[in-house]
């Protein structure tokens, strides 16, 4: 039986893709109700993470952030409270590498298995299973979680031991956020000098010097109406991860952290539920009266 | 006859694409020698921008930068000396948008007219005949060198009035360099962080989180071996025109300035003459130690 | 005879206290009423900088920035058309060393002498004849203009040749301008942790962190109203001819563009008229909200 | 009796002038040695942290970072164990604001009281009492620990409740670091312009644009011999304190995580161990050659 803890939107899709794959499944979340689609599917409900790792022999966790993990692994009806008999627990939140290391070796102590193994993709990939996993574990712990992953995600990037997978994660995210923050400063830039927007936007995009998932902030930027997918206070959260981390190993990033202090002051100006496209809007509000 | 001054490595390779179209050419170069391939292949020299520009209809440039552009079009065997009687100056020089609109200026003052049309891509499009125009001027002017266009390039993107050709390119060049360097931060940091560096390249690229122009840049970032195809002079040198355009219009780039003062440091440290990918050495250098 | 040419604040000032030390003084400015009050005191009116020029031994100009200081002494009437005979012309406008090295270079060409001698202090100073003075020039020069100097200021530090007087007022500026942001940064991070702001900033005057001339701007900072002393547009614009200098020389100055773009913001939002202390405005609106 | 716990060089000092105002004291250190000079001037030794407090009434921290402070309060043999009976705690450590108010709470659910007192002032008014107090906590609290804190420095500062010493001390730090990451680019642009180092510092030493705690870096700089006196990797945690809590207020800080970064370069150049004022040896390296 595989377990799954965590269904918020990224989580309950991964749970359904499982279910399809005809999985047998047992799940917890801190409110019942978005289990309920689940349920309705086949899916068993536990009462506490301790459950579900008392059932299951593979658990997936899919977390909003460090602190969540280490609510729903270390409290008392917590996940690490069930893990026993080499059981494995499959770690797919957005965290830190320090955090995930932390997180293996007090599931080793436990005598299980850990693997972290962060998601590239949003939404949409993962109602269709089209998901990226960035792992680090065990050769043959990942090789046994790799008909689960199959089923969620559409490519497995075994990046190395425990914690390599989050790493990953940190510098593909430092890419699409920073990339996001570049892009609203090229068009906040150009429309200054009078370019028309949309032309601009579409050559940037024609051309090799964007990254692709950009495209897909087109029609917000174009109608400036940033309803968030990715809201702007995730990407700065995830900044501030990369920024730890780096601090960690001595790396600098000054681009980076620029783009990191132009997220900050998009929050500071009310933007933290928009899309953190949205960082467009701080660049560009003004521009006209140029 | 078309005129064609300024035989760098990318003008040569467009000017010899204009003379395989079967055009009859006139070219002027500071240093003669660079003509040579030209003049073989059937092209006619001229000793002076005046004179080509006496001898052409349209005259195409393709120079350094501002001052090579202002010695070449104002001095007393200039360009604009030569330039009579509506014909046609197209500048694919990158420069800044206020000095194209000076030279559409002075151009038209003399009777003629001016397009700005720098270019996107380097050398290997260049020979190919693929490079990318981006064009400011008036439509009928475009129209007429649209097969010349073609001779050289695969697409023309008109922009616009005077000076919205070199605005795309400098928002271009904003991407491509502001890029390279949050590719080489990224990968800087997730090496720190224990990661394998070639197999964390393909990741990013292989993920839509990277400008695809970036992948050029994989071999010279896994052996260390920056000899230059775009020097990371001429990338600092672009960052602080648009700096300058930036001043001009009021556009804030923060972003964009911690990579202009990043490649800054990587002068300062002797990577002048490299490749603008050596931004990488800069980050990489010592986190071995880590 | 002196000759005084740009009438601002700064410089009507200055040559009033040439005039109070008993100079004759012959005055020249773009707008004539500005030179009203120095006529009353017996100052003498020139129709051009060239009659001006014509008529002193010494020409002190004191104007905005290198395109007024071209415009007064290239121009058709300008200052060095009248500038013979070994005179010798004393800039004390803030321009950058690039410039001030060409109009030395211009004024030596005419068979005169050139002193760059931009100062520090503002209206105040400037009023009471307590500028210090930050000179580039020949010794003997030097040496032969200080008892006016001391007419209208403290201090003289004679930095060496020719360009080194404005070199230097650029470092001052830096200084200024980058302290103020960084004030500005610890009162609003101050503030968003629950200090008092008032305490705040009276702890960080009372301990040596802070540069003294920012106490000048505790009563804006305290009730937020930010009448212009030094005009925030000014401060961007004196952080871009220092951006520009560093890139002739290769400095690299990651700080110092930090707060250049941070004043950009604060222009975009709205804030270049007034005081350079307002970018602590655009820092603190909003922390209420925390 | 009063408890001195962390003998380094900023606490060996302030626990000689308690003992030289009179005081009786009991000291712990995790190496014994350190204490050695107290106990020969009459101070007691403790064998842990418990022990101190179980003895003393009032007891003093002084240790590098949380990380310390964490384990000395909350260890098996930690301070906490021996705090009861409404006795104080004074942590004058540089932690941060989340930090200290967690051992506020916990020390208060022991029935025991909190001070945060950190200081501004390195060893040199340590040894003079001369530190300046910047304190967060109660009234009545800081009114009974005034005498000590009489005796070991020059002012204090009660900034409001617990947490707001600290959160001040970043503050100042915050303008200490980054004035001196300013200090080292106006000096670097400005000899990089021809100017000479000694002269140029002395100019912005003398006017009030410049910190005149800078001052003590005088002789660092001209001779390019930074022996530590605050270690950069210190200036550099203090940096990543103050970005950490920042984050959690929401306050943008461009200008600081710019020198944040300028210092994580000079540590990844091998600058680490170095005073803080090294940031200058990274950004004079290599100008010589301009």
């Amino acid at each position: 039986m595989i377990g799954f803890i965590g269904l918020g939107i990224m989580g309950s899709n991964m749970a359904a893709n499982l279910l399809a794959n005809g999985e047998e499944l047992i799940v917890y979340n801190r409110t019942k109700e978005k289990a309920q689609p689940l349920l309705e599917k086949g899916a068993e409900w536990a009462d506490s993470p301790k459950m579900v790792a008392h059932r299951a022999d593979i658990v997936f966790t899919m977390l909003t952030n460090p602190e969540a993990v280490e609510s729903v692994a270390l409290g008392k009806e917590g996940l690490l409270k069930g893990l026993t008999k080499n059981k494995l627990w499959v770690d797919c939140s957005t965290v830190n590498p320090a955090f995930s290391k932390a997180m293996a070796k007090k599931t080793e102590a436990a005598g299980c298995r850990f693997i972290d193994a962060p998601v590239a993709g949003s939404k949409g990939p993962a109602e269709q299973g089209q998901l990226n996993f960035l792992i680090g574990g065990n050769d043959e712990d990942v090789e046994e979680i790799k008909p689960y992953l199959n089923a969620m995600g559409k490519s497995i990037q075994h990046m190395g031991k425990h914690g390599n997978g989050i790493a990953t994660k940190l510098a593909v995210n430092l890419s699409l956020v920073t990339s996001m923050a570049t892009f609203a400063e090229a068009i906040s830039f150009g429309t200054s000098l009078g370019l028309d927007r949309e032309q601009l936007m579409d050559v940037l995009f024609d051309l090799p010097v964007t990254a692709p998932v950009l495209k897909g902030k087109r029609n917000m930027m174009l109608h400036e109406n940033f309803e968030a997918q990715f809201p702007l206070e995730h990407a700065h959260k995830d900044l501030q991860q990369i920024s730890e981390a780096a601090y960690q190993t001595g790396s600098p990033l000054p681009v980076t952290h620029g783009a990191k202090e132009l997220y900050a002051f998009a929050k500071h100006k009310g933007l933290s539920k928009k899309d953190f496209a949205a960082v467009y809007q701080l660049l560009s509000e003004g521009t006209s009266r140029q």
